[in-house]
């Protein structure tokens, strides 16, 4: 009999974190600045915000999932021009 | 001749990630898990999208940073009915 090859495949939870370049503006860390400051938290010199994306991936290993998101993030999640990507396995589930 | 008390305060970067509790539905990482999909990532099954606020502050200690950045959350930066917020010390500048 046929081996499904889905029953190869370990489920991996991948970490994407998607910031602005150094040096390039980012009102929406600047609004919250002032919200903050407008709250009395006059400590705050800076605010940058940052987008956490988690990925559940089904990839053969580790190696084969980063290459996917790697893929995905040049294809959709960040725009290079502006955006860099931190990419991080955090943890892989479903081992058989 | 007084001391200036801002002479005495660190300089702190603080990461502190807003995410949606689990069983809170998402839907900008359904949206990105359906991008994905339809340019053929089909090994995605699931997206989850988070915030990441990196603060730099000026403050006494790491104990008072953590404490006014706690406060922060309380009052603007997370909704604590759907979010919840995980909050690290990343480094200490600026020493004296």
């Amino acid at each position: 009999m046929n081996k499904d090859a889905s029953q190869d495949l370990v489920q991996y939870c991948i970490h994407v974190e998607v910031a602005l370049r150094d040096g390039i503006a980012d009102p929406e860390g600047q609004t919250i600045q002032q919200a903050l400051l407008s709250l009395g938290f006059v400590e705050v010199t800076e605010v940058r915000v940052a987008k956490n994306l988690r990925l559940t991936i089904q990839a053969a290993n580790a190696a084969s999932a980063l290459q996917q998101v790697e893929a995905m993030c040049e294809r959709l999640l960040t725009n290079p021009v502006i955006e860099e990507a931190f990419i991080q396995v955090v943890d892989s589930r479903g081992e058989q």
